[in-house]
């Protein structure tokens, strides 16, 4: 066993500062598909990779020898680099694309051709096009789990459009309306996400090639023609301002994730309430058990949606922040966003998965739903009725005969549809008070929500 | 005097708990044009609006009488509202719409008409919709200023898109390029800005009718077809699935808001540091003065462009936990919103007034700027020099040489291009060293900013 | 009416950027007392006062002729200043202090005396002082209210100590407690703020006098003593190393704050839940009205409560960010207190005010509680009887006996104490289940809070 | 290589979200102090270590059977737990203390014992008692390089007291002030925290023993004597107030690592600036180089040190919402911790650990110094020149004349002390010039920080 009292030196690979990384955390937090793409092999691969294109386009474009073109480009794709070799040098230089480029270019041994690696390009123009080739695997991912989830509550909408329930609001019980118009506003956001997602692509997925600092004199003068090449290679968009300082589309990313994250958060919250042992509206597949009592079906999942919510919103502050780049290059900012990203990408991943099996398993409770609507004092009727007697009084009067209504059925007098109909006996009290009667526009809401989605 | 040891209670309209609303800090940091729309008044007299336009169109559906209508809408343009009467009914509901409803109601002195004032609606389409009748005013604001400054910035790229200067990475002189690609650097992200605020509009601006509890079933069948006619009636879009509890439109215009301000705030950076004592290059306008040191010259404006978004970022938090708006509607989640929103829009608003001022009286000082890039060690050519040399020599080679004589210079054995000249005397050092000759792609980043702007 | 179409500029009196400084909100969000320190007559009274009490000091210790100490004395008590006046100099300097010495010295008339008006001094010394002196209040009020909040929970503490109720762990009945116990978990913090804000007092109250630059040069050798003397005049503590650019103190009240409004959120949010229409166990005193639905009785305080906490979090953002307060004085991290302070002063006031409202009319329902504890299924006694049954078997053979009761109960077969007394009936499962047996150390817990609350 | 195209799902233990995980940025992010009590490992171990502390006193309080105390205890130090094998269990109850008391529980093989382990506890008091033994590491080494940080910036402090450099204050150089008393500045605030750590000890390194919802039900009677010997046993306080839900103490140490972070920050930014390419006064030690730019020396740890503070700035905000943790046990607030609190720690061990390193190797360039400072047109003298003036005239007259001669200074008649001597001869001017007579209280601030470290 590992002594507390005298910790030795852990390796490096048992790190886990973030439960991201932790291997206890792994099947709660860890997202395998977004892990994927943030990996330390991750981050080398791509910059090899971008190192590579750069590589090619240059020699196709006479700007280096064709023969070192192919040395470099094929040494890029068969080099294995272990990660912690860069940990040196990255401590030195604050980013490890300096020590990865001399690493390669040593293991190269081929100093004629090595000569030409990362020819005219700067650290920042290869971590940065790296990075956006990783985002965009991430976009893919987030953007595959947000149609999942919107078919998957589509498919609760579409069976529930009708299913009455207490609608809540300001945590008291309001008036009735259905399950589909619930599923539906928790997807309507979603709706939006998507679409922003596909209108932020093209901002996002930009090569940059800019050099030193911004201007790109050490690439000459074929410079647009060479960035335009390289951003094809990659089957990226062109960037013909420099971006090294203007870090606005990843934030930009980052905020929309966490807007992502934001409206799974609501649906989370409200899936732990409905399924809270004393309302008992959602069953939410298998829960959580306790050390210590037997009873416990803790929302899991629910509640590491909301949580990973928190995470990415609080890490949207550090990516806000990076927004201030000043000058041309800015060691404190630029690091910020390493911090930031991949974990907003995470939790976001993450829940995303998180809810797509949740709502898949998420069960909704009739009995249950009615017993809160009808049973008791029944005050969810309180507008209806209000409404049903300004036919034939001042709408101020009606309000205020209701009220007293509800006062007194809080006081134990009755339900509030028997004391109305004590009181005004001529009114068909039971279709006004019936649920089904009370659902306005709820179904067809879940029905314009539902042919939302199937239009994506 | 008004003696601290015992402070009289404050009159209400003193209240300066924030410096946006104080008249101490009125002319650096209120915003006449965005304030206008945050008023109390403007508020209220939003509110107005929305029952007024309501009860019109009802009137014109026949849900309402057409007398009622228009007594309605006549009182809504002309009754006289005073905010603070509002403030009991606000204490006890926790939003002025109930209050306000009943005021005016009761002001109609027409009961068979107050009867159908807010016939059907809920606080929060009220509120909502009036929120975005003002939030159309700000998006206006923040048109009209983005596209001034980038003009304001595309005339300083134009103007000085060959004017040398030092480069600056990670606080050190780096190489050369023009003053006009720096400011072009500073206008890239406002581009992006500028086009993401014309996609947001048509999600923004749209109206809020659901009802109580989101479904609309006080409104009867024609809910949809209302809905349309008061969107078209403000000029606003409409909604088809109810957004009482999806708040991601408000949270995404914040997220552009902030994205503004950090823009700005990378702009003003730059110009604290440009105008600091000892490097001289910005000239800033009018400072501010010190109370003892006659030669300040303190950069204000640029400073408080910064703190304003810092004080927009933090605000952000805020509305990003709006989007956890519970159940049907969360009283916690949606008062957020009223602390978050109108500082933002405020900050953003009066930073691009600050950094239009700014922008148009800075003076760049290209003495000071030459003798930054080519005075002393003159290491900003370093990049230059070791490319020259790579032509002869292996690019390893080359960057250690530069750096030993980079090490020597730094020694104080006379300036970099002084010491490769020795060593290399058969290079015409002058022409690889003149600022001009290493500008690369920078006159054309100016070019292509202006071009972006002349589009806008 | 104020048209909403042509908004006529506001006055300065008007300006409701924040809900703290609207009169519609004043008696929701408003701290009357707290405001009273933060006005902007305040602010400018507090400055003058610390002029003044340098005048005094000089004046005695000959560091300035007594007749010009004399009259500036006089006139810092009687002049009257409105802040407005000051808004074009704030504007200019960033700050009001050189426009308030430039004007009172103005205003003395007396060039002779006027001269020694703020004398070797610098604005941030005259700025921090009189803020410390307005933040005694804001000490003196916070701990006022936890005292008040403390008693009042005492009291429940007290009478309630074996009240039984459910807990709930992570949404779900857990076992029972006692509600003497939750008042308890919600007062126990309030002891560690309290403590906490006696142990800052004397690191936050410190004069500030340190000159242009952090060394007083301009006060000559005598500023020791006069620091001290200053100190003492305005019964304030010495500050040995100059403060300038060390905002600790101010960022550690922040934060103790912000944990203030920690606790009571946390208290707001067990109400709101406590008082949904579901669980019905507390009940808040009068909550606030729906426009539509006459049954509401909305949570308000509560809510508030828990956004103020909100509020206060985001802001603290601010406060950590002025910590990088660079070199001697840096005008983006200082301005950054001005907007989030006095917020947070008044977000922690005003919520600890609306708690102690809220305690003090909070009842405990007992029928609602043995309701949701011995109701249903009676799962909350699952850990009792678990425990008990382990004493003839294997603890873990009795957690998954249990476990298979609970599940049976779930599916309709009969209550869990039911199912096991059929199981097991030589146990005398009454005694095990009932509630009062089950309390454990809660009662206990709440007579320590209570004997703990007795001795502050 | 790995493809990027087809990334293979990655081992676990290369996962690395957070760059603090990653092998690539472990010589520059990772602290393997606080490292070693955040490993998967080090919290497995901790939770066992507190598991058979628990039996050990159990036994001894006959409680549970001693023989089974006895096997407990051994195992509890015995026996090997592979985290990654509870990654399962941990998916399931969201934490990972109910999986590992069963696994225990299954590897002791002897079902009469393993009965006893966790007796009577929740698995919140394990993981939380466990997290406490783990932070009282995190004190000391954090105590350990706050007190060899202050010894360095004594050590230049001592030795640089009298040397004379110009104070900026809002990026614009003021005044002449001393080194000494601009490294006491940075460690004045350090002073603070050593104390508030001492302070908060106690309460932060508490036992929890509070069994399923903070009564100890289960516990009987003994829980007050068996709570207060297990403190004893693991040399923590005892806590008589359950703080299962009261998160006071984590939140406050979060809050103070972050004050150590902001002001670590702050000497950050101003190293950022001293050692910038124009001013030069201050040498960083081996600075990180460039990819392209042989000349660049780039302040890597400053940067680091800058970044590592806005890290921790941002998860604070996660902290301190876990203050609002929800009835007796909130999943949400609860998990926020795990991803805040350990990146805090780490942020400010490592950040420590860097500035340590960068106190030690700063040399500041008193030529540097001296030049900027007296070079140019001096304008660091102007309010020593305004004093002195102030002598025959009144205040404002001579700052006029002085603000006048710095504007002619500026436009190029000469520097400040060449333009005063000339138009008043009869001062003797290079006296109140010397930057020796300008220093005021700067040695003597040096020289009390310094008393104040030799007192720690």
């Amino acid at each position: 066993m590992i002594a507390y009292d005298a910790p030795v030196k852990q390796v490096p690979l048992s790190m886990a500062t973030s439960p991201f990384d932790s291997s206890i955390y792994r099947e709660l937090l860890h997202d395998d598909d977004v892990g994927a793409l943030f990996t330390d092999a991750a981050v080398v691969s791509a910059l090899m990779r971008v190192e590579g294109a750069l590589a090619r386009v240059q020699g196709r474009l006479g700007m280096i020898p064709a023969a070192s073109a192919t040395v470099i480009d094929r040494a890029m794709r068969e080099l294995q680099v272990d990660p912690a070799s860069l940990a040196a040098g990255t401590r030195a230089a604050g980013i490890p694309a300096p020590a990865l480029v001399d690493m390669l270019r040593d293991t190269l041994q081929a100093p004629d051709h090595a000569h030409y690696l990362h020819w005219g390009a700067t650290s920042q123009d290869i971590m940065d096009t790296g990075l956006v080739l990783r985002l965009r695997g991430v976009c893919d991912i987030v953007e595959d789990r947000l149609t999942r989830l919107l078919r998957a509550l589509a498919r609760h909408a579409a069976t529930h459009a009708e299913l009455p329930l207490a609608a809540r609001t300001r945590a008291q019980i309001a008036t009735p309306t259905s399950f589909g118009a619930v599923v539906a506003a928790w997807g309507a956001p979603l709706l939006a996400h998507h679409e922003a997602l596909a209108q932020l692509r093209p901002r996002l997925l930009r090569v940059s090639l800019a050099g030193a600092a911004g201007n790109a004199a050490a690439l000459g003068d074929q410079v647009e023609r060479l960035r335009a090449e390289l951003a094809a290679e990659l089957a990226l968009g062109d960037s013909e301002l420099a971006w090294h300082s203007d870090r606005t589309a990843l934030v930009e990313f980052a905020a929309l994730l966490v807007r992502i994250n934001g409206s799974l958060a609501k649906l989370g919250e409200d899936c732990i309430v409905g399924c809270r042992s004393e309302i008992g509206e959602l069953k939410l597949g298998a829960g959580g058990g306790s050390s210590t009592m037997p009873q416990k079906q803790n929302p899991v999942a629910a509640e590491t949606i909301v949580s990973l919510f928190r995470v990415a919103a609080a890490m949207n502050g550090l990516m806000q922040e990076s927004l201030v780049h000043r000058e041309q290059r800015d060691g404190v900012a630029w690091a910020l966003e390493g911090h930031a990203l991949p974990a907003i990408c995470m939790a976001s991943a993450r829940a995303l998965a998180l809810a797509v099996a949740l709502v898949d398993e998420l069960q909704p409770d009739p009995e249950a739903m009615l017993a809160n609507l009808c049973g008791g004092r029944q005050l969810a009727f309180a507008e209806a009725i209000s409404f049903e007697l300004a036919r034939t009084m001042p709408r101020s009067r009606a309000q205020a005969e209701v009220k007293r209504l509800c006062s007194e059925a809080g006081g134990g007098a009755g339900s509030l549809v028997e004391l109305v109909a004590r009181r005004y006996p001529d009114v068909d009290w039971r279709a006004v008070t019936t649920p089904a009667a009370q659902l306005g526009d709820a179904p067809r809401q879940a029905a314009r929500f539902v042919a939302r989605v199937s239009e994506i």
